[in-house]
């Protein structure tokens, strides 16, 4: 099997790791599979596997983010790589050095992986085009555009408590339009056969024909969260308050703040995820935030699991798991 | 044995080390013997040992301090352990999250041990209470409140030059009023049961009832060096002077300021400590900070070895060395 | 062999690497030839040899470079050393300590090796007879003086493309008079004996009797390049235009800038360096630096070699390559 498709190698193995769009349900699959079989090492005394060892991971950060950076950065060590953290707000491109030369010098050391954000959409895919066949790319968040591997395991976490996705209703709330990991999201969704996807947001905050992407819209919190499987908070972004397109975090969370009421529409075993840090009181309640319902914890605890399996796949270090089976 | 101390697992054991208030004796020994044995790891070629190989240990700083992190990073990398610093001055909670959701984030991602300082007293007994019964916290200095692996290298350097505790007369000498240092060493002299210990400062720079801590208090230095086996000299917070509890720093060194001059009326044999970085010329005088009865870089190496034993201590990882004498 | 260079030890072996100036050709060779067995390690699989393993490297800089800090990391790390990285511009000297108590503090954590970044000339010669004997420097550049890993790396590539130093024509261009580089490289290139040395430069850029270091002075691009071998380019500062000693960036590509048609005049097989990071349309023109005869790239991944044997070396744990042969 050959691919056009940039994230995949000729035998259309995963290469890169860009967006969940346009990647197969086997594929998916096999990352949720892996990440399955490393979900353990967390919570094993030596929490280490050596199958990195020797490799150089560089954390390559244009926008500042801790969580992001940790869990990747325990997944690298997780795997024995070694890495390196460049924050690049704060180094070589101040000295007027363009992304292009600061990549190649960086694949001149010899570099095997770049975990890659940046403030702009399209910037893990420029990169992934312009690196030397040897680099894999990882997107940990691309402007408004993609955050995959936030997307995977939320698959991963969807999975572990539904087990088939396929009679599942999801629904995502929030500022879809600014929101990356919405996109990743909805574009796993559909691939892995949800039955109905749903966005719930005001009329300000849903990018142009949404509809497109396979998705039911909603802009009243109540009806979209009836009868839904899970539910998706989205973080919102205070600097939206501040740009007027909306017009306070009270009558925000008056109308999309997720609350232990609200969500009595939802299936009995609904499960509430976010992808943090979250607002209590602003998108959610806090008594939901901490609830029985909530899987919030658990999805951080994921993060690494997924983060290994894809950096692993992506370096070749693991056979097909959809492969073994057949 | 059983025991409410939070720092105390069911048998007593050391889980958190918090402050050395309310530490018996003997947990006090168990660490100095412990730090002996982790001593000499570092004059030897490969300056490592395999206790904490695969733990996930967590520097979280919410108060910046290059020294006190290096040296926590190192005795975790001399374990084997692997380590994330992270600098939460600048991270995520400037994205609003709270210091419990921050901590139940690293708790997710099967981090072992923080080793947290924070400019609130009373933020690493916070934390304990906190966090799930699978972490450690180290406390690597709150508010003015304590810190304890300090205290603990400063007892491991005068037990290794003075042998006995029983006998010796100690002189803590500066602002005792906002120094963490001075507070987890008083509770620990007194612990080991050190024969006389003296707190020398002016009155605006002593703690109200300083005496119920079981020290003596003197307000002029000549009068409590005198006949002392150890002199504790405090770092002076330049702040103090702006905020009006002290005139200038030359009226400082004038009145508290240690000389060798002054130094004669201690024992022949007295030490001089300083948990650096020292002010030259404010709170002590170049030559003595440089002289032979100075031991304050041998406090330097002996900070790595006590940590390194706290660390693998709360770690579970060695064997209780007074049980192993009984 | 004894010898009274600080940078030798008795024996006449590399201890500390401070400069090129005084060392003979022998150890520059030796150098290259340990460089050239770590050159493959990049291409491993594992990139990891076991040399340094145990052993405390500190990254110190007091002045910010992200390039060289990664590179000297990147190389520690594949000598499996542990790597501590100190940015000292934030950090203990805001607390008022003196350099010679940050380096007793750091002696004193029983740290082997200091990679040094430091704003002033001979602030590494200073640390190297201050330091303790078990503890190796290693100068990342110090202020207009010296930056030996970088003219090492560009013997390096040189060697590797021409093989024999003794027919060389090598021009430098730019800003000699401030560049660490280019001193550095003058001793190199006339202790290995290549046939002619040109720096190339406006008077305002050339130090004062720039001759004196065996070098051939020419004002003029073209008639400094022709026949020439190699071409190193300097990085050209752009502070040095506000301070007036230049008119305008565009008035010195005019007059400096190296493009494909200057480069006419040299050798049909000339190469074409520069230390990085480059100003394109400044000193370079995009095209050469992108050209067939820009060996740019392989000077970075040739830095990572270099920089692993010249730690390896200091740190005594390599035999001899010029021994070995004899």
């Amino acid at each position: 099997m050959t691919s056009n498709n940039i994230q995949l190698d000729n035998n259309g193995r995963l290469k890169h790791f860009l967006t969940t769009e346009g990647l197969n349900k086997n594929l998916l699959l096999n990352i949720l599979d892996h990440a399955e079989s490393f979900a353990g090492v967390g919570d094993r005394a030596v929490k280490k596997v050596p199958l990195l060892r020797g490799k150089t991971i560089v954390n390559l950060f244009f926008e500042p983010s801790t969580r992001t950076r940790t869990t990747f950065e325990l997944a690298a060590k997780r795997l024995s790589a070694d890495v390196l953290n460049i924050n690049i707000a704060q180094s070589a491109t101040s000295k007027g050095e363009s992304l292009q030369d600061t990549l190649r010098t960086l694949e001149a050391m010899h570099c095997d992986m770049f975990v890659v954000r940046h403030g702009s959409s399209g910037a893990a895919h420029f990169m992934a085009k312009h690196v030397s066949p040897r680099i894999r790319i990882i997107n940990a968040g691309d402007g408004n555009h993609a955050h995959p591997t936030q997307a995977m395991l939320d698959m991963f976490t969807i999975r572990h408590h539904k087990k088939d996705f396929s009679r599942l209703k999801v629904a995502i709330v929030g500022d879809i339009m600014h929101s990356r990991v919405a996109r990743s999201e909805i574009h796993a969704l559909t691939t892995l056969g949800v039955n109905e996807v749903r966005v719930i947001a005001p009329l300000t905050l849903l990018p142009a024909r949404v509809e497109t992407l396979g998705v039911h819209v909603f802009h009243e919190l109540e009806a979209g969260l009836e009868d839904v499987d899970v539910v998706i908070m989205l973080r919102l972004q205070r600097e939206r308050m501040r740009s007027a397109l909306l017009p306070s975090e009270q009558e925000y969370f008056h109308n999309y703040g997720l609350t232990e009421k609200r969500l009595q529409v939802a299936k009995d075993d609904a499960i509430v995820m976010h992808p943090g840090p979250i607002n209590r009181g602003v998108e959610i309640d806090t008594h939901v935030a901490d609830g029985e319902r909530s899987v919030i914890l658990q999805q951080v605890s994921h993060g690494i699991a997924v983060r290994m399996a894809v950096m692993a796949m992506s370096m070749g270090s693991l056979v097909d798991k959809q492969e073994e089976k057949t």
